[in-house]
Formats: C-alpha cells, sequence, structure tokens
C-alpha cells in the first residue's frame, strides 16, 4: 500500500512539466484583444470594511457568456488555428460554464461546436449553450462520447481545463488583475478542475512573486487536495456536490497540477455553511449577482482559514454569474 | 367638479419653476468626485442581440449604498454646508434606498441623521441605515413625525427627492452617462418620486437635446402620471404597491414635475408582469444584481411600449441593487 503514492509521485515526477510562460498569456491576451470582456477590478467599500482588508473583486460574472471560460475557450480555438491545427468543428465536453464558452467561441469563428452534457445538466447551461449555436448531446459517458464523435466528425477535441491553451486564457485574468490592482498582497481563487488558478497563479506570480496565489475548493469537491494525494485525473471517490456547482470536477488536470505544485502557495478547503453564508454576503456587499463558486475565496476569509494582515489587498476573482433560478430561491441573510 | 384641475393647474403655470442648470450639475459632480463610484456604463451583449439594439447600463447598483441615492443625499448636504446652511443634523424620511443613503452621507460628513421609516420597512432597509450609523424612528406619520423631530433638534429637514440639491446630485448620473455613452438615442430611467429622472433627463437634455428621455413607471405606482392630472404633491388615492418597490413614491414632487414637464419626452406605464418578467432576463444577461425598479426599462422595451428604431443606441439606469433576499426567492425564467 504504501508503495502506490511514492509510484505515482516517480511517474509524476518525470513527466515532461509544461507551464504556461508570461510569453504565452500575452500571447493569448494579444489573441483576445476585443473578443473578452476587460472586466473591471471593483474596490469593494462594504467587504473591506466588514474584513479590514482592501478587497478588490475581479467581475468575471461580467465576461461574456457569464464566467472566465469565454477566454480560455477562444484563445484555444484561436491558438490551434495559428498553428495550422484549424479543426473541422470542436467536440468539448462540460456541465457548466465551459460548455457555453465553448459554443460561444465556435460561433465567433464559424466552427460548429458539440458539447456532452450529463442528463442532470442544469437547464439554463443547455440553454446557453443553444443560444450560441452549440450543439448538446446528453450523455452519461462525457469523455467516451466527446472521443468518438470527434473522430466521427474529425472535430477537434478539447478538455475544458487540462489545455495549455486554455491554461494561457484564464491567465489573461490574472495578467489583468497584476495591471489593475498595483500591489496586492494575495489573491484568492476558486478552484474546480484548477483550469483558472492554472492560469491566474502563473500570471500573477510571474509578474508579482511576492504575491500570495490561494486556491479554494468546497470540502465536499476537492479535487486538488485529493489529486495531490493520490495523482492528477484520478478521480474522487465519489462524485463531487456543491453548492458551489462551478467547481464540481471529478479530478485535478496534468496540467493543472503542474501549475498549481509551481506556482500556488496553498490550496485550502471550504465547507458548505460557510460557501452558503459567504455567496449571500457578497452578493449584497457587492451587487454583482455571481455565482456560488465565486464566493469560496470570501468563504474563507470568513472561516479565519487564510492568514492575513490587517489592511492587507486581497484580490478575490469572481469566476462567473451563471446562477440557476432555484439556487438563487435558497438566498438569505 | 370640472374646475379644480383647472385652478391646480394655473397655480402651478404661476408658481416659481426653478430648473436645475448643467453648471449646477457641473458643481454637484466636482463636490461629489472622490464621494461616489463614477459607476461603469456596462455594454450588454446579450440584451443588444435579443433586442435588436445597442444596450448600455448605467450600474448605479454598484453606488456607495447600492444606489443612485448616495449622490442627491451628499451633494444635498454638501451644498447646504456650502451656502452656511450647515445643519446640526439632519432629519428625513424614507421606506428605501434615501434611507441609507441619507445615513451614509451623514457619516461621512459627521453629522448626526436621524430616518423616519414606515413600521413595515423591510428588514435589510433598516439595517442598512444603522450599518451607516444612522437612527431609525419608525412612524406612521412619515412627514410629520420627520418635521417634528427636525424641529426639536434644530436639525434640517431634508425631503428625499423633491429638492435642488438632490436632483443635481442625480443629474451626475445622466451627466457622466451623456459623457460615457457617446452618441445615445434613448435613455430610460425608473421613476418613483421623480428625483432620478428630474437630474438625468436635465442632464442629458442639455448636454444632447436630440436624445429622447422617457421615464417609466409601474401602471400600479404611478405617481408621475397621477400627478400630471390633479397635479404635484396629490397623493395616489391608495398606497402604490408594486414589485419594483424603489418606485412607489405616493406622490409626484413639485420641482420634480417641473423638471419631467420641461426635459422628459414622456413618462410610461408598465404593468406588474412585464416587470416581474423583465426582471429576471435583466439579471440573468446582465450578471449584475439589480433591484425590480431596475427592471422597468427593460419591461417597456419588452412590452413594445416605447418606439425605437433597430440598433439605436438605448441606455438603461439601474437604479440600485438592494433587493431583499425574499424578493430574490421570487425570480425565475
Amino acid at each position: 500500500m504504501l508503495g502506490l503514492p511514492l509510484i505515482a509521485c516517480a511517474v509524476h515526477r518525470l513527466a515532461v512539466v509544461s507551464l504556461v510562460a508570461s510569453v504565452d498569456i500575452a500571447a493569448a491576451a494579444a489573441r483576445l484583444a476585443g473578443r473578452v470582456v476587460r472586466t473591471p477590478l471593483l474596490f469593494s467599500e462594504r467587504l473591506s470594511e466588514a474584513l479590514g482588508l482592501v478587497v478588490l473583486l475581479k467581475a468575471e460574472n461580467l465576461q461574456y457568456t457569464g464566467s472566465f471560460k469565454a477566454r480560455g475557450a477562444q484563445n484555444a480555438l484561436l491558438a490551434r488555428s495559428e498553428r495550422g491545427q484549424l479543426p473541422a468543428g470542436v467536440a468539448t465536453f462540460s456541465a457548466g460554464n465551459h460548455a457555453a464558452a465553448a459554443a460561444f467561441a465556435g460561433r465567433r469563428l464559424g466552427l460548429p461546436v458539440v458539447v456532452c452534457m450529463p442528463p442532470g445538466a442544469v437547464e439554463v447551461k443547455v440553454a446557453a449553450v443553444e443560444r450560441y449555436g452549440g450543439e448538446v448531446v446528453l450523455t452519461d459517458d462525457l469523455v467516451g462520447t466527446c472521443q468518438a464523435l470527434a473522430a466521427e466528425r474529425g472535430y477537434t477535441l478539447l478538455h475544458p481545463f487540462d489545455d495549455l491553451d486554455v491554461i494561457a486564457g484564464a491567465g489573461t485574468v490574472g495578467a489583468e488583475l497584476a495591471a489593475d490592482a498595483g500591489t496586492v498582497d494575495l489573491v484568492l481563487v476558486p478552484v474546480g478542475g484548477g483550469g483558472l488558478i492554472s492560469g491566474v497563479a502563473a500570471a500573477v506570480k510571474q509578474a508579482s512573486p511576492a504575491t500570495r496565489v490561494i486556491g479554494i475548493e468546497p470540502a465536499t469537491a476537492n479535487a486538488v487536495t485529493h489529486g495531490r494525494r493520490h495523482g492528477a485525473l484520478v478521480p474522487l471517490p465519489t462524485p463531487p456536490r456543491s453548492l458551489a456547482d462551478g467547481l464540481t470536477a471529478p479530478y485535478v488536470g496534468r496540467h493543472n497540477l503542474d501549475h498549481i505544485d509551481k506556482y500556488v502557495d496553498a490550496v485550502i478547503e471550504v465547507p458548505e455553511h460557510a460557501i452558503e453564508r459567504a455567496w449571500w454576503e457578497l452578493l449584497d456587499a457587492s451587487k454583482l449577482l455571481v455565482e456560488p463558486s465565486a464566493a469560496v475565496g470570501l468563504a474563507a476569509l470568513r472561516e479565519h482559514a487564510i492568514e492575513v494582515d490587517p489592511g492587507a489587498r486581497v484580490a478575490l476573482v469572481m469566476s462567473g454569474g451563471n446562477v440557476a433560478p432555484t439556487t438563487l430561491g435558497r438566498l438569505g441573510p
């Protein structure tokens, strides 16, 4: 039993580690100029006062498609096109925000997109894909069906987070944040499969090595914590569930774990009750419609799970704003 | 019976009409610099596509205290101070956003503020006043109690909307909008007692006379339509009720009706069902947490209550973002 983690570890260490560099993120930013919203970094007076910090919110809920995913999906298609890998179409899989973002990116580039989604996918998420002209295939076997469709149609298979172009696209969130924030002591990033934090941490740490970057995952959907023990791509033993539905990836990606190991100071877990409470506080204080996933950073601060000096400048990445109306009904102080 | 409206009309015409000029709004902007959030004017891709227009959202929900009222309240206290009318304190009345804004303004200037609120005021609105250090007096007789308190304590009585300094403060919303929007064909403004639209219309029409400014009020809370028939300050026959609770002023102010008569192209009414539907669409499309009052403009467009050319540039003023959690529970597509 003891040998297994060591073997997994050795394999991990021997593998070639590919990391996104500042130049890759700068190239992504150039590609995405005019194709993404340069989202504002908003000072929150209410949260700053409540926490005794300077709280800045990177409002990716205001991004096209309602989440940061519009960056990675578009960068991936554009970068592949530049490399002469322009596909006939794109096959991808997601229960959430990547689904709409891939459809959006495909429509912008005139490429057909098919998105494999689980049969239990939230109706508004399915509707979002269709609004952007994407084809939805409901299937229990997301990856298998997606691979089969890609092979059959000659489409490119796009992983929603374990992809260096997707990571570089997400990195533009961090690059904008670093440019707009001035000095920032701490950046808190919601963590699911690791796509967002990989890019943000790479951007922030290369721009400002002294800034701490901490990832937050729900205790009930802790793919990164699990992956650090058991290896990337090893799924959680039971399907993750959380109010923060955007963070319920079943495993951390390989490239993502590499970036987290290299650039992230810590990944910590927060309980559900803290997420629920922080979500209402965040909405009420910020007046941004953000999804529960965006509230994990505030939840961690409220739980005193992170040591932070009074008056420190803390940026919270608001990952998205796609909330089902039934979920909104659960809100309250 | 027939004679009464004519007499009221004659009195109205004979009265001295005081209007806020561009210089008053510029003076307000100078006073408020650094004291208000210069809120963004956000392009909404989703609404633009859905409506076949260029839709711009003036995000006053991101204003301090969560509504545009922070502008008028601060301008009123600062302007009075400049004129040597610095009060020992402020007495005001409101069931809604002006209450928190007055408390906020008072705290910033080190002045005590007492706010008369109705016994049925929403708990979060009362809590907001107290958060900013304001004193709350619950009373059925808002104006009478407020007048008595002002007299007793030597406080200045501040009307929440029928006040030229308050109107000039609200005008800075219009001035920023006109500066940021470039050419704009139509501005839609939520209407309660008329404070916001008085200022916005004065600013926009003086900057750009060709721009249409239209006010929207709930059909069940139509103080301006009522006031145009029966005179300013004449209360609605029954207490107004609407999902758009920020617009339930019982009458239109005198200064407000003067500004509306001079600067506003039309004030139209929208039914409750249209407000409810537009509210969810607005939240889902904009990812801003706005209160139902902010949705009346979209409701009017959705009801085809306003003629507008395809592709026209239309700005919607998001008046505020203070939503009670129980109200959020009513949301849905």
